[in-house]
């Protein structure tokens, strides 16, 4: 693996176990045994290195994205549009626990960002449009589908915030793919009033593989496990 | 006022004005025009003064969200939760920001803010509960009204760094409480589905006062205006 690449690659590493705030470009020089000098020879700055991250998150997401117009969606291909949006949310999870200060520190970023927003609004838009089209739901007005787009991407955007913060238990938690994941049971929420009844018993039954549950640790709040539909294994 | 309040209120407006993590408790006392030696009479430290926020903001939505349990509810009920918890993300729009950080450097505060949390996911579902009661809303299994409340809280929570972020044009935009309100159009989104019959007319109007426009500035970009359902003024 070429150098530049390694620098991403650990970048990437430490930004997401450690928090983008607490790791400088010392820290990744060190971590991969090379001098700063090196360092600095591929990115001036630890900002290149963030926007580099982010075209690569950008490019993934552009790629899982990527609707058929050729043919009608299905479940399965709702499921992996759910399933890679959150896999990307894992993979660069540090970026949106930082955004607001990512953004306000890189003026490219930012406007990049927002265009990467859009692009997602639009084919989370596009996806209910052909799930429409394939009876999997019902039509909606486009206005009513713009604002339920938006609706999937702010929840699909907290969810992770939400575990960290509200979930979490005395000490600080540590997050699986896995509870991320349960995410996909409040986006697929979002979509029950919607399901045509042909499908409804489908989407209900996939809902229920992602139901959030509590690590052992903050289980003993029963009450927290009932108000927010959790259960315990 | 006593020198104590006066430290709680200069310092919530320079975190909100500022950020959190740009202001030291130096810059607290410089802008009291008191010693340092003073403010550290009053409090050990920033995290003791975030705290003590804190407990503010949670007093006053505790006292917005205390639910009337001798009569039904309204729509003016609805629209005053509403326009109150907007309220109160906008005095103390910091603390949201810099969550995660600030609740991984205080034990108590992460302890208590998750309290704070489920409370509120209470209060919500006891709201949706109500207005069930009410005939405003058609009455949902407690599962469904559990997973929805989760979902208006995790889109409360997350429109203004929507705004902050996706919705910003070049410059780092200044959000006003009309924009942050706007939330409310999304939050009423969630709610269309479920809407009674007698009173769908109504509160679809009431969600109309709340929809989303841009700043001029950002104003240019037809696509995102048509996408998220905003009007240009």
């Amino acid at each position: 693996m070429k150098t530049r690449d390694k620098i991403l690659l650990s970048s990437l590493e430490l930004f997401n176990e450690r928090g983008e705030r607490n790791i400088t470009t010392n820290h990744i020089a060190a971590h991969l045994a090379i001098s700063p000098g090196n360092l600095y020879y591929h990115f001036r700055n630890k900002s290149d290195i963030i926007y580099e991250i982010f075209l690569e998150y950008e490019k993934l997401v552009d790629y899982y994205l990527d609707i058929p117009e050729d043919r009608p969606l299905t479940l399965e291909d709702m499921t992996f549009y759910l399933e890679s949006v959150f896999d990307g949310l894992w993979s660069y999870r540090f970026f949106h626990r930082d955004l607001e200060y990512l953004l306000d520190g890189d003026s490219r970023l930012r406007q990049d960002y927002r265009d990467f927003t859009n692009r997602c609004l639009d084919a989370i838009s596009r996806i209910f449009e052909k799930l429409a089209e394939a009876g999997i739901i019902e039509p909606q007005p486009e206005e009513l589908r713009s604002a339920m787009s938006l609706n999937v991407w702010l929840v699909i955007t907290n969810w992770m915030a939400f575990l960290k913060t509200a979930h979490a238990g005395e000490a600080a938690v540590t997050l699986t793919l896995t509870e991320l994941k349960q995410g996909i049971y409040q986006v697929l929420t979002l979509e029950i009033p919607y399901l045509s009844p042909a499908y409804r018993d489908r989407v209900m039954a996939l809902r229920e593989k992602y139901r959030p549950h509590l690590p052992d640790a903050a289980a003993s709040d029963g009450a927290f496990d009932a108000r927010v539909g959790l259960i315990k294994k």
